[in-house]
């Protein structure tokens, strides 16, 4: 099955230098491949408008369904997500109606003045559409470029996430055609290599499933088996690959013991 | 100041699909900009040998000094990245004497047989050094290519850890002539974008420092400002350039609180 694609990108100097550790790549990455994409790359860049805009016109080749790019919306000197998509996409930035209204309501509440700064966040591609941040102040915003859907998202979590779920999945969800459907089971008194030959086997069968076995770091014991697919006939083999490898993995180490897992 | 380049890839659909957060990059991120490295992107890729492989080409074309490789060194089908490697550098994989050693050892000790799986972490390009891993099962590698220095690291954090400590950063530590100098502090009573003017005017008298306000995620009040920069001189600025932003700061926001910052 060919899924559409999907890229993320995590705009700032703190991801690449370990100040931040990247929560919203696994975030935005999770609730994409749900929906039926195909998370291709997830890249953390440094906050510098050459690196950055040379970098966004390299995805522009590879030409993913979706690009998701976080971080550097705010008002600070090095939030420069817009001045590089500018530039990547080669479109000037304009001083958006919208975005400074929703400024002016956000630092209004807060009775504070709309500094030159905090208005910095109101400039976007023309073309863009304004996607209001209902949690903090910066704006963000989708393009449509070459057959690509580009969302803009802060970096902060709670505004991203909640952007990414209230506005940008209702529209990505009428654009997808399959699901994924997935489960999982958790593996005690074995080791990983002792139960690849058995997941190789499976896997042969199932050609269209994922099939991934790693440690359960949350409890740090036993092994967590994870299945996934895309569409109907994923939905109906889930349950037929586990019902083959516990078989197989029984036979190769006794003492197994089995336990469904939810995250 | 120029400072050698480093690019972190990290192997695994698990980063993609949000199963797994990549603390990793964050990690290797840290102690290489620490050591005196500007780490230019960190990417999670899929355990897919055709777009991996390709990816690695792309990567080469931008020459950074080093690329740490993280994951993709087990026993599973899935774990690739030696394959990856190999096919990006154009270098068949050969069985490493000295990684079938390690493996034996380490089997060994476990009373468990060196199944084909796992003799297939011992294959390596011709030219790689092994590096021997302490804490797991699969040999890690060191490879020098048209300039570059790639290291290789499994994905399980504490056997990544451990190698990159013992054994990478004592080879690259001789090569860097520039370490990182850096202090943090700690702001209440006031919002981020209150004090980016403030930011914005210091940053333009030391050039060469990196100066950043963020939110304080882990205890979730205040701003953190981090100021950090390479060399002798700045060590020197770095204590003149926080004396200067904390007077700009409290004329701005006289009610400020400031407190010295450590993770």
């Amino acid at each position: 099955m060919i899924l559409p694609t999907a890229e993320i990108v995590c705009l700032g100097n703190e991801l690449l230098i370990g100040v931040t550790i990247n929560t919203n790549g696994a975030f935005i990455g999770e609730k994409l491949t749900k929906l039926g994409y195909e998370v291709r790359r997830t890249t953390c860049i440094r906050d510098d408008l050459e690196l950055a805009s040379a970098f966004f016109k390299e995805v522009f080749t590879r030409k993913p369904n979706v690009i998701i790019v976080s971080g550097g919306l705010g008002p600070t000197y090095d939030d420069i997500q817009l001045e590089v998509l500018g530039k990547a996409l080669e479109v000037p930035l304009i001083e958006n109606e919208q975005a400074v209204q929703q400024l002016e309501t956000y630092y209004g509440r807060r009775s504070l003045e709309l500094t030159k700064e905090r208005r910095k966040m109101a400039f976007f591609p023309k073309e863009a559409t304004i996607l209001p941040n209902q949690v903090g102040g910066a704006p963000s915003c989708y393009i449509q470029y070459d057959g690509m859907d580009i969302f803009s998202v802060p970096g902060v979590p709670t505004e991203m996430e909640d952007i990414l779920l209230n506005q940008i999945l209702p529209i990505l969800r009428k654009k997808v055609e399959n699901s994924l459907f997935e489960l999982k089971f958790q593996l005690f008194n074995c080791i990983e290599s002792e139960i690849a030959p058995c997941i190789n086997d499976v896997k042969t069968h199932f050609p269209d499933l994922y099939i991934k076995s790693h440690p359960a770091y949350k409890d740090k014991v036993g092994i967590i088996i994870h299945i996934s697919g895309y569409g109907e006939t994923a939905e109906n083999n889930l349950y037929k690959a586990k019902e083959e490898m516990t078989k197989l993995f029984k036979i190769k180490v006794p003492s197994l013991i089995i336990k469904d897992f939810k995250d």
